[in-house]
């Protein structure tokens, strides 16, 4: 497992020092930072911080692989029931790991609808038989109102089909002892598995809920964990100024305080592009905050965007190099690919073409890669290299634990509490008043009496 | 045809004087821009605006349906080889309007590789029967690097079957008469579309490039540009006070000059997603740029996102309604779907479910949006809706029209030019030079030597 990062073009000899770090400064900030590192690791050590733990759970990873090697023969297809971090990360692993024309040619089919767009779940309905379906319903509390309304959806497909049997094509993964999913799995024999206490929605990529869909579409969840575990040597080096993660935190931080409110994630890789949406949701719920941890009203957090080398050169690259310089964006560069075709030319009398002869598609892409962080270099735009030997299982897990870890420290060095959504409470409790759940009645008459209060300016 | 654009929640009355907008001063600023508005009229009917009057071509439509049923027999696959303006319009029809699971029961099998990651490309072969398939390469210049890479690729694979028949499964929509596509044509006999040179990549949707693969996969291209000319109606209103893209564009610049640097585009819906993604192109490159018309360096744009409701609310939210308030949220709101199947509990003893009963997914999803929008304007956050009655070609059609219109205006509001991109030409000319094009000799001698004297970091 090789995953380097390479942070030349954010130093101010790179990019002047309006813009750019000083090296030196950042050594001694990684010196200070010394009581934040230890901070983290004794958390570790006690456990609240679940998910540094997880890459080293092999009991799990046998049960998951025993699980799978038990139902594979009666599904045909797999349907996963879950939002945000219940499914970014089984999806990242999905469409990093697996071809991205899977589902034409390959079994138990996957579908992860993680939204309630009604006519894009009922899509789904023609390509299964939802007697060969294993539904795996992914919730720590069983009443995320998404995840409820997808689960009631096919249920009622499921019901049709096999009656009071219907609990045989669920699997749920969910807290170890409350919550609905439990409630349910009490009244009929459904296997259930655990997202530990102790590790929030958005870091839970190696638990069961990642590793299950991983297992059954044939992703070596042994070598995902084995990158992750590599990758927690690197990530735990006390010289933090040789820490991969510490230093990717440290670099964003103080280009927030630089005014960069976005960080790009941009693979030159389609196989990397979900694994930009995981982080998108990883960075902004964890660094998203109105309060420090001292109860300052800081309103801090920068607004992750994803991106795709080369194609969004053709579309992002130009307000990259030539607008506001308020973005730091990192590239994940592959070193190697499966597919190594040397180009030929079969149109001999166009001679324009004759550069591409004799090179490989991937020696194209990492040019262009070249080209485009010269550019951005040239015009002072801060950017970033996390570079990968290979896609493949093990360096997935490297990255996603590197990128875990960068944010734990990030919130660490922006003194919040990274682990915390608060903020998404208030939409939740409107959802619930809005719909009528029980409780929320007088919730309700509040936001109606508000809602036809405003004056409302439409154009039509 | 209904396309409503709410824009409540960016007023002062609804979020505050410090982040929200005036009425009055909205009103007396589209009383003042009637000449930027004049302009783009006057340069509408000289057709250097060219994509104005696409949708008005019905002579275009009418050639593509009967190329379309002319060769709809020979092939059971297609492949769409083009980047950037050339292939984003193209997915975002095909997502929007096709089944999510198009590929695993309709023909022709539609891929769109617009970009040249290896694996990913290597990934469709085994899906199509080359000899089967139909090529359609979409350049102005035919000289587009990836484009003419991924041609080369396909090539060979095509040549190994038909040999020098190889011309029949190929296509081009290109300029009208110069570059190389049009060099390869005068060598075999193959069919070109055109893309008048008047209109750019990012407004070239209504095109040939656009209407051919959504008339080869059943999308309805009259009704599609039915919607666009039914939108020009709204977006031609000299009342610019009642005109939604000239509206839409006031409100985002004035929302740039409040520090806004961020424009989300968040439709409610999974089937717009890809509208979202083709609206980054539109907006970014579009707007971001180094100078003004004048000449001065102002490095203007605003970074749009792409994001997606509900999902994004287990993602995003918590980011958006308490991190710093630098943004403006666009919601695409859908109000019929086709699924409209009331939701049952089939958990009689989780109470907790009831509330979701006699709801539709449709129900649910609009009033999550409702509440999003509400704890948006609740902390201050500025976020419009465009709401559409359905998903169908004609909203689509109207809504890609819409946003064109915006960026034009907009790209007037903020005095640049908003048709070009002289920003990427830098990464263009570094990638021939890095990639050994003839004539770009000296140009990588130099950079060479600059990549050679820099000083690396990094942590491995």
């Amino acid at each position: 497992m090789t995953v380097q990062l390479d942070y030349s073009n954010v130093l101010d000899s790179a990019i002047g020092t309006r813009h750019g770090l000083s090296v030196d400064t950042l050594k001694q900030q990684a010196d200070e930072a010394r009581p934040l590192f230890t901070r983290l690791q004794e958390q570790r050590q006690s456990e609240t911080l679940g998910f540094f733990t997880l890459p080293y759970n092999e009991k799990l990873a046998t049960e998951v692989r025993n699980y799978v090697a038990s139902i594979r023969e009666r599904f045909d297809a797999y349907v996963h029931i879950g939002i945000g971090g219940s499914a970014l990360g089984p999806i990242a692993l999905h469409t990093s790991l697996n071809s991205s024309g899977y589902n034409l040619n390959q079994q138990p089919k996957m579908f992860f609808p993680d939204n309630v767009d009604p006519d894009w779940l009922a899509e789904i309905l023609p390509h299964i038989n939802v007697k060969k379906t294993l539904f795996h319903v992914v919730s720590k509390s069983g009443g995320t109102a998404e995840t409820a309304a997808t689960l009631l959806y096919f249920m009622t497909f499921l019901k049709k089909e096999l009656g009071d049997n219907f609990y045989r094509n669920l699997l749920f993964t969910t807290d170890p002892h409350q919550g609905l999913l439990n409630r349910i799995a009490n009244e009929n024999p459904i296997k259930c598995f655990r997202i530990p206490p102790n590790v929030g929605g958005r870091f839970s990529v190696f638990t069961a809920l990642g590793l299950i869909p991983a297992a059954l579409s044939g992703i070596d969840i042994d070598a995902l964990l084995a990158g992750a575990r590599q990758m927690d040597t690197l990530t735990s080096r006390d010289n933090l100024f040789e820490n991969p993660a510490f230093m990717y935190a440290l670099i964003h931080t103080e280009m927030m305080k630089r005014g960069k409110n976005i960080s790009v994630m941009m693979p030159y890789s389609n196989k990397l592009r979900d694994i930009a949406d995981w982080y998108r949701q990883l960075w902004a719920e964890s660094l998203g905050k109105r309060v420090d941890r001292a109860g300052n009203v800081v309103h801090t957090g920068q607004t992750p965007v994803k991106a795709l080398g080369a194609t969004d050169q053709h579309s992002q690259v130009q307000l990259y190099v030539e607008g506001p310089n308020d973005k730091i964006i990192t590239v994940l560069e592959v070193n190697r690919f499966k597919e190594n075709q040397p180009l030929k030319n079969p149109f001999p009398y166009i001679e324009e073409f004759n550069y591409l002869e004799g090179h490989t598609l991937g020696h194209l892409l990492n040019t262009e890669k070249a080209a485009t962080a010269l550019a951005l270099r040239n015009n002072q735009r801060p950017n970033l290299t996390i570079k990968l030997d290979k896609v493949d299982a093990e360096h997935v897990g490297a990255v996603l634990f590197l990128l875990e870890t960068a944010t734990a420290f990030a919130g660490e060095l922006l003194n919040i509490n990274a682990f915390d959504q608060p903020g998404v409470e208030e939409g939740k409790i409107a959802t619930y008043a809005l719909m009528g759940r029980k409780g929320y009645e007088k919730k309700k008459t509040a936001i109606e009496q508000m809602l036809n209060e405003q004056k409302t300016y439409i154009i039509k």
